[in-house]
């Protein structure tokens, strides 16, 4: 059970319903602040979650729920991570301690767990498409429901959201989009819609200007019939056009209602109330800011509270441990670092990213050579194509998108990059599972979706000096599609600034001998490959080691070797074992007439949920134990079947 | 060589420049009549080529080349297949008549066919992000270039024009986009961008509504000096919202000129050096009519004149070969009427198509029951995504996507549907090699992409009857996401409108018995496999055959029956090698330690250009012969390897 303790009125709410039936519109202004001052104890406390923008929607969502009929009225959250709020005030407040670990509530809207979370999210921008689904489907059946998709500024700048606001534009459905409006991603939004919004919400005001007009039309008509009926005519081709068209939202057929103050739950409440009875699909504009009510958020760096782990709720300090020995750096950091490095050298390299410039630390190039780094905002198949289109100059982009994320850009890859051979480097961050933000962000599939794509260079290295390498190996003369994946976190080399060497294309290497069997792995997990051949020679098992480091094209001629010499071989991967690395060797040893009896250690072929990456590798059984355990199997003959290994 | 003759302005044209050096402006006109005439006489002869949309950009295309100093300024076409007279001025006309033909030149640009096609298209809204990208690298370079996309008002519904939009909105770049609006995909045109871009160019123009309103200003002025001071403040007011503000283009930071004729050669030049002038991103928007200057294609079916085969110019009568005896249909029929049939009996499945409505042959039930079927312009993503939110409602949709542009939704399919474990039927159309269309049109990778994806049933039936069946299967009792790919084209079986039957999903069939041997195949190719094996059987080689039916999951008891029996195994798939059903046969022997010598026909991992779908099979080589000639060897112990099979 949770030791937090809510406020008295939170106290009363269990759901939703208790809030509509118990509370009196005055009343919300203290509902919503007991819920932001109870997700302030719980987050400053447990850490490694989400914080900013679910402070940012607070109102917003007492409002929601105290005005819509939740959960037979349909709500959808876009990203999810601003829905803390949501999760407390349906069913989950006792859980909410347990967000984002093993077993606990995930730190996104989940379907399998609540009614009132209608549409699993995580990526950005699906609100509007689902939501509208959905009213398509109660419009089908006859049902009078409301359907309500609230998404950030940032997750407008998605085509996703674009293609459902053209849909949903061209229907007569019940769904109402509230655009968050708090002008962030994780980082600061970008792109002209973002310019756009500002325009509307700043001085020289859409709403302003509507106003000012109207106001002197009327007083132009004070000068007598005839200018009466300009006055008319004038109001009647505004209305064709100032009214109806003169806005970005308007011209795709939704009413734009706005802007509002996002933090003004009675003022929501009866606004909303109003926009319940107007029907077709309609936009409502709010104005929020991120982390609000919490003076160190409001007042400091909107980044870093987007998650800040664990902090002083009084003080706002936000708790660092302080390592006694030096730790090796993350990835993202030798990333970061090291494309600087490269584009110093090379003046051919550019840098994009799609709105993720401080997670996979893009933005130190941004801040060093602003005019060779581009954040391009959510926009994952435009940050591919954009880069495809570089290329065709003979530029060398590397475009960094995380592994789940490039799922978006799929087509652009295959299509604008691959097919025209094009020398675009993909950094794809997050590769593996990825902890705490779970199902919807492990990066599972890269391996097995990337190998299949022609011309694509597939590669992982091992640890920071290999990612150097791999990625100054990519931007030496024209080395076509080149993949680099990694994980999310800590290498092993605190001295890890090493000097660049490069890499022969499809060449893995052997980093130990042995004689009873082989271990082949890709990446970063082969370190605890490493770990368990040790133990392993201390059970008296010799295991040899390849690292692969090219998942295509393979390096044949260390694989003959290998299944020349072994005839046990476990192979390793962050990744799905379904059409990953693994079946790339079953391939090779196919073709070649090679039956060794190989195991498969990866992620098994369903949804892995949260955890620490510790958790999920032994929940998917190519942790240390997990490798050690299917050695000693092997070594007895027990057959070891990669889809049964997972408990 | 060509037999064609070109007119005399034409037939001095092999590149721009001469366009640009031998000709004045007045003799544009005559230039694209020739154009015109060149195309009408070659396309209507060869057939097998699209041909309305060429016809509506001839006289942009002169302009364009005119006025820009192409390649050095650098064009790109969107999609493609409307940039035939593009072709034809760029040194292509002596083999225009090899059009889509195996060897001649591609239907879409490509470069490595010219230098003046700059970005390899194909799938639709990959412009504007492609020239961005160009425009960014000259800015980069400093060198003064002028960058075009030239993109229909149907690819600007897909999320990545809007991507390219939002990016090259903020950017100071020399980036021109040129809206060509002819109302058309291949289909009429969806969506509330369409119905905005219908209200810009009808009677209540956006333009009338502009210039009434400053004619107005201009007589309040005349009241007096008060009312000139109003005027003048409602003047500036409207500056701010219905000059800047009011288009959803310059909500977007682009300046917005037009609508203009695209069918006035001068007038599209004149417009397009004043624009060469204006830096930043602009875009014009040019009203064009497919097929004009045709008068059939004009006035006929638009959706028809799309690509119609062989046609008498004359008369406009498209030359249909009458079969002699009842053929059997082209899946896409079966696809077409079987979800009718299907919906009929249980009211909760849906259609959904991303603008393939004839295509695909939904437009049977959008006909028949338009409140249950959508098409929703071209945007994949979104198609998937609204089909989730409807599946969330207890209803099943058929979201009918081709396999190349599922690419597209690949993330959506992930996140939204099988992560979900939601009731999402997937037709694939156009799996396998398409033909004609190419590189960019080829199904090759579904197999592989969608193996990958936990709780995704991935299925391909053998002939129509299976198509018919495995669709009735998937609106059974919560399947949960249940994909069907079948190829472009004709079945096998003339009388196919058969009862339904449920098919238990992961089984197979045996098709034939045989003691050497065993085929594996997947989908319609299992056909050719048939007559493989009656071949083969006169050879004296005894094959069995054995139709899997579903990728996933594999009917293990099969294949124990299987890798008991046999210890050769060939594969067939009309898909990747890399990572498709053939993998998924080698990871079962892995997990069942079964060691039979198994050869994997199918696509090899190298781009695959046009041609028959005959021709293709041949030089990938899995057509009758490729099968024959494998069963040979693998009998004679011959060792094949599938990457070193193809010629």
């Amino acid at each position: 059970m949770s030791h937090y303790t809510a406020g008295d009125f939170l106290n009363q709410i269990e759901i939703p319903k208790d809030l509509r039936e118990k509370f009196e519109l005055n009343q919300l202004p203290q509902v919503a602040d007991e819920l932001r001052q109870y997700i302030i104890d719980v987050i400053s406390e447990i850490g490694n979650s989400h914080f900013g923008a679910s402070l940012g929607v607070v109102e917003l969502t007492v409002a929601l729920h105290y005005t819509f009929n939740t959960p037979i009225d349909q709500l959808v959250w876009d990203v999810g991570h601003q829905a803390y709020g949501h999760k407390i005030l349906t069913g989950r407040r006792g859980k909410f301690h347990t967000n984002r670990t093993k077993g606990g509530i995930s730190g996104f809207p989940k379907r399998s767990e609540s009614e009132y979370d209608t549409f699993g999210v995580g990526h950005s921008s699906t609100s509007i498409s689902g939501a509208l689904g959905m009213a398509i489907a109660s419009k089908y059946k006859g049902e009078e429901k409301q359907h309500i998709a609230v998404i950030g500024d940032g997750s407008m700048t998605a085509g996703l959201a674009f293609e459902g606001l053209n849909h949903g534009g061209s229907t007569d459905t019940n769904l109402l989009v509230i655009l968050n409006d708090n002008c962030m991603s994780i980082d600061p939004n970008v792109g002209a819609l973002r310019e756009y919004l500002t325009d509307i919400t700043t001085s020289h005001t859409y709403n302003k200007v509507k106003d000012e007009v109207w106001s002197l039309l009327g007083k132009i008509s004070k000068f007598g019939p005839n200018a009466q009926a300009i006055a008319s005519k004038i109001s009647s081709s505004l209305k064709g056009s100032l009214l109806n068209d003169s806005n970005y939202f308007e011209s795709l057929n939704f009413r734009y209602f706005g802007p509002v103050d996002g933090h003004d739950t009675i003022g929501l409440v009866n606004i909303l109330r109003d926009l319940k009875d107007i029907p077709g699909p309609k936009i409502l504009h709010v104005l929020t800011t991120k982390g609000k009510g919490y003076k160190p958020a409001e007042d400091g760096n909107a980044t870093q509270w987007h998650a800040p782990g664990v902090f002083n709720k009084e003080t706002g300090e936000i708790v660092k441990v302080i390592p006694t020995s030096p730790q090796p750096p993350k990835y993202q950091e030798v990333f970061g670092h090291t494309i600087v490095e490269l584009a110093e050298m090379n003046d051919k390299i550019m840098g994009v990213t799609p709105a993720m410039p401080s997670g996979c630390s893009l933005n130190i190039m941004m801040k060093a050579m602003p005019d060779r780094a581009f954040d391009v905002g959510i926009a994952e198949q435009h940050a591919v194509t954009v880069s495809a289109g570089m290329a065709t100059q003979g530029l060398v982009p590397f475009c960094n998108i995380y592994s789940s994320f490039m799922q978006r850009a799929y087509d652009q890859v295959i299509h604008d990059v691959a097919l025209q051979n094009l020398n675009v480097v993909f950094c794809l961050d997050r590769g593996g599972l990825v902890g705490a933000d779970g199902a919807t962000h492990h990066g599972a599939y890269d391996l097995a979706y990337m190998r299949c794509v022609p011309n694509m260079i597939v590669a992982s290295p091992l640890n920071e000096a290999e990612l150097r390498n791999l990625m100054y190996t990519a931007q030496l003369e024209n080395k076509g599609p080149f993949s680099i994946r990694y994980p999310r976190g800590n290498g092993v080399m605190p001295k890890w600034k090493t000097p660049f060497k490069e890499i022969k294309i499809g060449t893995g290497q052997k980093l130990q001998n042995g004689s009873d069997l082989a271990f082949l792995t890709i990446g970063p997990v082969g370190n605890t490959t490493t770990e368990a051949i040790a133990a392993l020679k201390e059970m008296g098992i010799s295991a040899a080691h390849y690292d692969m480091r090219f998942v295509k094209p393979l390096d044949e001629l260390l694989l003959h070797e290998v299944f020349s010499k072994f005839d046990k071989v476990i192979t390793v991967e962050d990744g799905c074992v379904m059409g990953g690395m693994g079946s790339a060797i079953l391939e090779f040893m196919a073709d070649h007439s090679y039956t060794a009896k190989v195991v498969r250690l990866g992620i098994p072929d369903k949804y892995i949920h949260h955890g620490t990456p510790e958790e999920l590798h032994a929940e998917c059984f190519y942790d240390k134990a997990a490798m050690i355990k299917s050695a000693e199997k092997l070594m007895q003959g027990v057959i070891l079947k990669a889809s049964s290994l997972v408990g």
